[in-house]
């Protein structure tokens, strides 16, 4: 069995080892920017781990995790456009260091390069992996688009939220583990659990996102807290302390949130005094155990020996645990 | 048999039934508006033609034909925001009607989209027909990126604009033809063949289309000729004149090219004058014609009754003698 950080380093070796050096330069050069980023690698690691439980090699696996690595990448290039971000992971984005048409033409490179790691799969593993891959690629499009939807909408509500995430974040990590499982020869059902273990904690990951972004120990996170607050994002912390404030105190809420006249610490301070009051910081942490117990709960079912299951038993921990 | 003009209607009735009234609706309704478009659906004809030479049925293709349709679509979108355009088939384009970042997500979307047909393709057939569509799908990418280095370059060669050609436009009708065949049943010999008849034929297409923008009977064209003069795009009639110009005369080509204080006829009349020292328009129909019969000799090669292969035949002479 392999562990968690192993299976990082073997991802890690193999995308060195592919070849962007290609033409037309101007076409592959943001593409091997792009894999050159410092990224953690969980999406592949999971697959392989995913394989893992039902296959000694997790060789099986690699094409599969690099699609899912280079799709991931491929969103987060053409997010970066969307969202307008100079950085990311430490460095300039692709639209920033080149341009906009560059980041696009690029973007649809990678996506199609993700889809090119499956082909050589064997014709019946190719045929349950591909409806898996491509289904989880189009929702993750329907969550970016939720997610910009939402930041025009006034108010958005809990099940809206959990939903965007479900798509944008969730899927992909469980169709991952879905997809490795299924290389690995894991039957229908049990491929079924991994998936539902990956969508919960998928959920459980991202709620505890927004959560670290305003109450993490600044000295763990590494950078200053608040940042949600005053970029106006809606976090689960703000749409759950709407869903629970009475009208007025909601109005007063949303008028304080977009008063861009009122200095940064200030306006921090004021809406974590909202969110005290009815105990956002307990609400959100009960959410979080929620999707992550939903998710304890579908890896228990699968009928293994626990020790196999050790390595994501301790990576939902961390997960749960994590204050950066 | 069906006819050309026939498996065109067969495939429209298929795009009419295709359901894109669906939701995140800011995600999908471009699609629909894109896909509504007035497009020849000459690619996904071509698709079911070929799979008509070995096969009674047209069926069996028709998921193949309208992921190349909707492929191609997807590429149009991109390209309409790389390239700025505002009009596409006598309609705003998206990026336009809506913004750049509904252009960029809703044609992302449409890319898996198209992927999405080919997953109930029988497990064997995906198995050879991804491949082909997806290493078809990168090189769309790579001659778009050629086309765009090509608008910085001051001088670009023949063969380099032949390249550019094949993979921005022929590579796709060639795999419309090669993968139509493969769902007929065709062997990979007679499906490659099929392929240079594809490939040879759009790249005949694409010189024609060049030809006709400054050569054009106006009155059957529909629209004033010398566009490309005036946009200053690098078509194969002005790379063959500064090819065969020399020294002096290709500066002052290029200078009167770049010169935008010419009244747009008089530059035209003008840039005409070189074309014609150099009898550029003769040297446009050779190369049509040595490509177009390219075409036809792999199309010949194919050891079915000709009978089978009159609408190929005839699309292909449509294509030579089209005015427009």
């Amino acid at each position: 069995m392999y562990g968690i950080i192993q299976l990082q380093e073997i991802i890690s070796e193999e995308i060195n080892k592919l070849n962007f050096d290609k033409t037309p330069e101007n076409l592959y050069k943001p593409v091997k920017y792009t894999m050159q980023g410092n990224g953690k690698r969980i999406r592949p690691a999971l697959v392989l781990a995913a394989c893992n439980l039902f296959s000694e090699s997790v060789k099986p696996a690699i094409p599969v995790a690099l699609a899912f690595e280079v799709f991931h990448n491929f969103t987060l290039l053409h997010d970066d456009i969307m969202d307008n971000s100079p950085i990311r992971r430490n460095k300039e984005t692709v639209h920033k260091k080149w341009d906009v048409n560059t980041a696009i033409l690029s973007g649809d490179a990678m996506m199609i390069l993700a889809y090119e790691f499956l082909k050589d799969l064997p014709a019946e593993l190719l045929k349950t992996i591909f409806p898996v891959f491509n289904e989880t690629a189009l929702q993750v499009c329907e969550g970016q688009q939720y997610d910009m939807d939402f930041e025009k909408q006034k108010i958005v509500s809990e099940t809206e939220y959990i939903e965007m995430i479900r798509l944008k974040t969730s899927v992909l990590i469980a169709a991952a583990l879905k997809s490795g499982a299924l290389c690995g020869g894991a039957d229908e059902k049990q491929a079924d659990l991994l998936y539902q273990f990956g969508l919960n904690l998928g959920i459980a990951f991202q709620i505890q996102d927004d959560l670290l972004d305003t109450y993490a120990d600044v000295n763990v996170f590494g950078k200053q807290t608040g940042n949600d607050i005053i970029t106006e994002k809606k976090t689960f912390l703000l749409i759950k302390a709407l869903e629970l404030l009475n009208f007025n105190k909601r109005e007063e809420l949303l008028t304080l949130i977009s008063n861009t006249e009122i200095e940064n610490n200030e306006k921090i301070k004021r809406v974590k005094d909202f969110y005290e009051k009815i105990e956002i910081q307990k609400h959100t942490e009960q959410q979080i155990k929620f999707y992550y117990e939903k998710a304890i709960h579908a890896l228990r079912e699968i009928p293994l020996p626990d020790d196999k299951k050790s390595g994501l038993f301790d990576f939902a921990e961390l997960i749960l645990k994590r204050k950066k």
